[in-house]
């Protein structure tokens, strides 16, 4: 069988050994004649996996003690409301910057809770830019940023010079690259992309923010619950988080995230290199915001992207079709894409402009 | 190596020609060549899995189409919230009958949402038993029931005698046996018992019950974005949803819920018996509530329980400890759970009595 190079925006491509892995634990989980599926969350075995899980993104990250790391579910799209429910009071105000869609339901969702203030936006020019040089209202009690955009292929490269502490969703570029972790208030990402299957949702908060607005919440919603059970309130999605772990290992495995960071750097590069040299092709983003984990493309002539889409798919690539906000092609490239596959999607795209 | 007889209370057994199946989709999916960890959620492969998962449930439980079937994620924990706050409004009144743990919180959670009378509770006898002959208030929105109660074994062989329409969490005994789905405003249940893994939560709802009360809700939380969204509004927790799917195929090929039922009686049958003759041990439930699902019992002589435990282990028997509410042992035999393992733990029960 031909083998698939899978671009997809997300869930997304993980490495090879973690399906493996995760396919030996499916039918017997370290040699205990179980599956993990069929195991209690407060089993021996899984607690050793949360736990595994949880410290290996402290040291990843290198997050201090100062900090929860928490293993939700309901994905961002729960954050969206989570955050400003556990951590803005009614009377305060929260600054948003708004580079895409994902930003725009996460400025929707806080409107309940709070002053909500859109100091930043892109969205008049389709978000094909990061804005910068806004200033953020004094006393606003966080910067709410989207560091990567999924669908118009932005990233943020430096964080926004800022005093205010950072809200960050960082779903399509969770663990791709270190960050100053000090910067952050709260980061949350749900699971598909770099980090593990649909499922599981990380919330990295600091400690001193629970409980400070004085709101009655549900025991679900509510962060302090999750931080005194350590993410055992009620049962986590097992293996979600258990495939989590496989895949942090490999991230250490690969010489942490420095190292992950230089492989996006590379395979990005080369592929944004053949999108400006190729004479058929453009990208969509402002150059120097151009995302290293999706790659947004256009053809200058597009009534040729069915043939394109064709060639693509009799070489095994697959998912490059971009969202219907930009048209034209999406090629995720997360963590786990390696250099072949980014390289037979930049020799199909010689082939197509007839120079290979 | 020795055969497991894995008698968790949850998250739990699952057929072992589904873990199989699960296994060869974490490896390829369909043989396409991707993994179902990596795939889109809206690809042509998975919505074929959440469609034929949706329809199965609906045969299976015959429900007509006024009933929405949703796969939303947070666990019966979330539901316990989310259920008054789309159905309940402030001025209104809903019945909580108290069977154990799992509705106390129901009755916690749903206390901020409108006026909760717990019309029957067996606390005082440390919930040995189902309460029956109460009355609902005239007027109540519903009754909300907890079907089959895991810690202590007990669970409802014959639904309320009331005209008020009932919510049900039937995390514990979901697709255990047929039910009369007209009975019910809304069914909810945790996955990790008879269906899949943990992380999927399926909710059936009456449709007619969405956008009743006024209360402005966040997207996630109301209901009415996860039936426009046919469960899709945000990335579902997949692989939990697929391996709920490969389960329904496994019961509908058992001859359906008719035929499950059967089985699960016989086994439990089977296992009360020997609980009732042996002369060492004890049921904990009253007889006619006793589960069907979840079998509590103890040593008269608690001091020989380590004893016990140490000659399950030896049988290969796992998961039999009993919850530290009810203190023993108790045996989860849930619709996977073979009668030839149930006999293994009777034969380890008769052993342990010297009878063997």
């Amino acid at each position: 069988m031909m083998k698939v190079h899978n671009f997809s925006a997300g869930p997304a491509i993980l490495p090879a050994t973690v399906m493996q892995e995760a396919a030996q634990g499916v039918l017997d989980l370290n040699h205990s004649g179980l599956s993990i599926l069929e195991i209690s969350h407060r089993s021996k075995d899984f607690t050793a996996i949360i736990e595994e899980a949880e410290a290996l993104i402290r040291e990843l990250y290198r997050i201090p003690d100062t900090y929860a790391v928490l293993f939700l579910s309901g994905g961002a799209s729960t954050q969206f409301f989570m955050v400003p429910m556990n951590i803005l009071a009614n009377d305060e105000t929260a600054a948003y910057a708004d580079t895409g869609s994902w930003s725009s339901k996460a400025i929707k969702e806080a409107k309940a809770f709070g002053t909500i203030e859109v100091v930043a936006s892109s969205k008049a020019d389709n978000y094909t830019y990061i804005p910068k040089g806004y200033s953020v209202p004094e006393g606003a009690r966080y910067l709410h940023i989207t560091t990567n955009n999924t669908i118009f292929g932005t990233q943020y490269h430096a964080l926004p010079e800022t005093d205010t502490p950072l809200v960050a969703d960082m779903s399509s570029d969770f663990l791709s690259g270190p960050i100053d972790i000090s910067k952050f208030d709260v980061i949350y990402a749900g699971a598909q992309k770099n980090l593990g299957p649909a499922g599981v949702t990380v919330v990295i908060l600091k400690k001193d923010l629970l409980n400070r607005t004085g709101r009655e919440l549900p025991s679900m919603l509510n962060y302090q619950t999750h931080v005194e059970g350590a993410s055992l309130y009620n049962t986590p999605p097992v293996f979600p988080i258990y495939v989590s772990m496989l895949t942090l290992r490999w991230i250490k495995e690969q010489g942490g995230l420095q190292a992950v960071k230089a492989h996006n750097q590379h395979k990005s590069d080369l592929l944004y290199q053949e999108i400006d040299r190729n004479p058929l092709f453009r990208g969509t983003a402002r150059a120097e915001d151009r995302s290293q984990m999706n790659v947004t493309f256009l053809l200058h002539d597009p009534s040729r992207e069915e043939a394109f889409l064709k060639l693509c798919k009799s070489k095994g690539i697959s998912g490059i079709k971009g969202h219907r906000s930009v048209g034209g092609f999406r090629a995720s490239i997360y963590n786990a894409m390696p250099v072949e596959s980014v390289q037979v999607l930049i020799d199909a795209m010689q082939e197509f402009a007839g120079q290979s």
